[in-house]
Formats: C-alpha cells, sequence, structure tokens
C-alpha cells in the first residue's frame, strides 16, 4: 500500500482513516504521563510526528542531564504517534519493543524526538525517532530509537496498552 | 574476576569498591526523575537492583495502564544501579543502550523492576531486568530488557550522563 | 494459557499441536543455511531448544573467533525453533526482530545456543538464546539474544519468511 | 571532529587513518565467512560501507528466502567495515551489540546492506544499515539495524572480535 521510507527521502503514507489527526492527538492527549513531564506535539503529518520536551529540573540523571528514561519516553511515543496516523478508524496501537542507543548526554534547554514510520504494515509496524537536544539554538543529535508496534483491530483496541 | 550469570543461577559479584553500597544509593538518590515519580530501592547486592514503583494516576499511558517510557525507565534504572555497585571507587556510570520488549500491559498496584549484571566488564558491563506488575499480590512478568551499561574512570566520570 | 518464564525457573509449556516435535524438527531441516554451517538440534522441548555448532575455519571473523553473524544466526534459530514448539498445527513463524549483545570472543571447539520462550503469545512470542562457547569442556557464555517472534495462522503460513 | 548524521543527509566523516581504504578492505578480506558466503563489497567511503551478496540455495530459511542470519551478518559486517573507516592506523574494531528488524521477506536475485556511522565516537560508535533486495531490477527495504560498534586502541587490537 504505502512504500518504505529509504535514506535520504520520506515515503508517502496514506492514511487509512480521513480524521487521522484529530485520532493521533487525542491518544497523545490521553498519555496523562506526556502531560505531566510537559511534553507537546510540535508537529504532525501522516507517518511522522515530533514531540517537544522543554528542560526541567526533576526530570534529571543528576543535576544538568535528561534521564535516559525520559528520553527513551518521548522517543517511543513519537514513533507511537507517528505509526497512529495510518490507523484504520476502530484500530488501536501499543508499542511491542524497542531499542535506543544513547550518543551524547541529554544536555539542552529542550529536546526534540522526531518519530518516522519506516514501514508500515497490517499488523506490526516499524518506526524510528531521531532525539535531538537544542542548546542555544543548535540541535544535536543525542540517541536513536528503533521500534515495533502493533495495531490493534476492533473491539478493545483503543483499551489495549498504548492505544 | 566474577564470572557471567548462567540460566538459573546467579553468579556472585566482587566489589571493587568496599563502600559500593553507599555509591549506589547515593547514585540512585541524585536521580531527580527516580523520586519525582515515586521508584525507591527494595534490594540491593552486588551485581542487583529491584527498583518499586507504586501505580500512579499520572504516569499513565491512559486510565489504568503504565506509561512504557516509565517502566523503560526503572527497568533502565535497575540495570545501572545493578552494574554500579561492581564500580570502582573513582569510577561512573552511563546507559550505552537497551532493548526493551513489553509482553503485558502495565496493570497493577505496583511495579518491580529486578536488574541483574549478566557480564561485568572492565569497559562494558552487559545487565537485564524483568518488570513485575503486583496486582493483588500476584506477579506477572510484563517486561524483559537486555542493556548494555559504560564504566567511566577517572576524573569527570561522575559528572557524565548516568553517573 | 501458558505462564511466563521467570528468573530461575523455566515455565512448562503446553504445545497446541501433538505433533509438535515433528513440526518443529521439519522446520528446522528445511532451513539450508543451518545445513551448510553444520549446526544441529541437540535438544528440543515445549518451548525450549538447544543448537550445537562445531567450529569451522570457514565461519570466521579471522582465523580464530566464529563471526558474529554466524553465531546470530544460530540463536535466532534457536528461539525460532523453541517458539514453533508452541505452534498450532496450520501455523507458521517468521523472526520480527531481535537484538544480541556479544559478550566475549567467540572462541571454543564448538558452541551452543540454548532457546527459551520467555512469553508465549497467541501473535507474539518473546524468546531469549543464550550462546555458549565449549573449550576444552568448559562452558563460557559469549553472548544473549532478546527476540521477537510471529505466528502466522492459516493458509499461506508456511511459506513466509522463518516458517 | 566529526558530527551525527541526520535524517536526509550523510554526514562527512574524516578518516583518522590516511590507508583507512586499504585498512578496511584487508578486515573484510580477512572475515573467511563473508568469502564463503560470497559477499563483497559494492561501495566504500568514510564512515559507509555497501556489501552484496547475491541469492544461493545453501543461504536459505526455506526454498526461496534468504536466513535472517544471513542478511544480519551482511548488515553487521556493513556496519563494521563503515566503523573501520574511521579507526587511528593501530587500533581494531569489535561489534558490541546490535538489533535487527526484518520488515519484509529476504526474496530476490541480490541483496544490498548499506551501513553507515550514524555517530563516531572515541571508544564506541553508533552505525546503522538498511537492507534492500533486488528483484526484476527494483529495490525494496527488507530489514534495518541499529548497532554498536567498539574501537580498541594499541597492541592486540587486530586479533579481537570483529577487527
Amino acid at each position: 500500500m504505502a512504500g518504505a521510507s529509504s535514506r535520504g527521502s520520506i515515503a508517502r503514507f496514506e492514511p487509512r482513516n480521513p480524521a487521522w489527526e484529530k485520532k493521533s492527538r487525542e491518544i497523545f492527549e490521553r498519555q496523562s504521563f506526556m502531560r505531566m513531564i510537559g511534553a507537546r506535539i510540535a508537529a504532525l503529518s501522516p507517518g511522522t510526528c515530533d514531540l517537544e520536551l522543554p528542560y526541567r529540573d526533576d526530570l534529571c540523571q543528576q543535576n544538568v542531564f535528561l534521564h535516559g528514561g525520559v528520553i527513551t519516553s518521548i522517543a517511543d511515543t513519537s514513533c507511537g504517534i507517528a505509526s497512529s496516523t495510518l490507523l484504520s478508524p476502530d484500530a488501536g496501537i501499543l508499542s511491542v519493543e524497542f531499542k535506543y542507543n544513547m550518543m551524547a548526554p541529554a544536555a539542552g534547554e529542550r529536546f526534540i524526538a522526531r518519530g518516522r514510520v519506516v514501514r508500515p504494515g497490517r499488523t506490526l509496524t516499524i518506526a524510528e525517532s531521531a532525539v535531538f537536544a537544542v542548546k542555544d539554538g543548535v540541535e544535536t543529535e543525542i540517541g536513536r530509537m528503533l521500534a515495533t508496534m502493533m495495531f490493534l483491530e476492533g473491539k478493545g483496541a483503543m483499551t489495549a496498552q498504548g492505544a
């Protein structure tokens, strides 16, 4: 249906739900943890989602670096919301697994997780996220996630984890 | 120095720092994010660390399931603190990468991440964490992490991410 | 149906196919690559599979260490065959993804990948494999895999990758 | 020294060894397993390596699809050789760990693993590989790897696994 992304170009994905944007934003807004840490959707299109998170003292490893778990949380959610734009109207979504590589300390005023669908599927969708720290206006990539998402069709799908 | 754990038996690890327990607890206590979500060390021994986290409404995916990022955060930290018990006195520690598999919804009154060193090394240490949800007193394994930790020797080690 | 394994104990799994052993061995024997490198099933039970591979000069990284890809191949297959013992009669199986940590050089006369189902599921099954090198009769764990397998029901399942 | 790659652009990497190409090709040629399956370097530049592998009947899962372990082997090696172009003259390299997602069946006349350094480091380097199947001249992405490589300095580095 939709092609996989390839290096240097972002594939165009066809949403199966005319109300994809409303649905994806609702999924995000239901996540109390995203609200609690102060994350917001900075950009959203079929197959992509950028999440932004301002630095906060209570999200840290120590004084100055954001906790790896916080960074992973926005990376995971950016993959999940990016994938959710391709859901059919009745379906839900959950994270199956992910791997995250920390490349540089999470130091900055704010952080951006850019989630992208790599390969959409009927049941499983592969997504990736590149996380950047913004310090004095300069973006540095600080981590990379490769994740597997699962689509759940029909009744009850929306009550599953991640849906 | 210390052998790798094998299936069904936990290897005994020799701390290189007589004050390993004090150091590991300090590393944990410096993590503002662990304090903020309400995690605490439930058990600590050379090469192992159990973290406990009570359920809270503001840590959720939706109403009832804990956010995957929160679960991953305690799994990562349980691996890091378990590994930190084997640090030499001057060394710091950071997470290089991890993979986490979600096996069941994170539903329960509280959650336990049992971190264990699988293979200690001079520079890199491999650790794993099994995460359990406790509901009505019954433990269910809900996820599994396999992680790589890095030891940083000497000056400045303690200011690195995760140290 | 079947419980998840927990640390130190192997859960008992109930095969859904009375002819599980025949089916799992057939899946293994159809894999020309396993035959080509000289791997064989050393042990098989519901939810577990041990594969054994003798050292060979043409499977190496350089002179003396087995190539990481060869080790990963037997680890992946041990997870797949372990999981295949829990297939229903008509179903096939494929690997969705895996992560492998190299812990020590792959040096030895032979290598054993011990695959175990961690969490069986209707669609997705989580498995792990611990890989050991045997040198002068002594086993050393050299790597660990955490993998996601997918069950494919019905027609055509057996022609899918990995089935 | 060298910046991280970002989505859609490949960073330029500065080799630390004037004889980087000779060294990287030698590392590849020492790998008997690559020779045995018939893989060859199709392209090589600082920070990148494309490996090509023609289809062969004895590398299969079953009749028509290449074994996941074979695909993973060329993906891992493409990451390792891409990273090796950035080694200093005396250093060696080994794979620490990788994660591989299978996105589509490995069906085709030949396969290309495009390894790229994502983030070079003094000790650890993060690389990724996108694997494509070529069928009737059409490339399809069939998998994606995210990997951690380690540089080993000084004496003995070249005898380590992967060096």
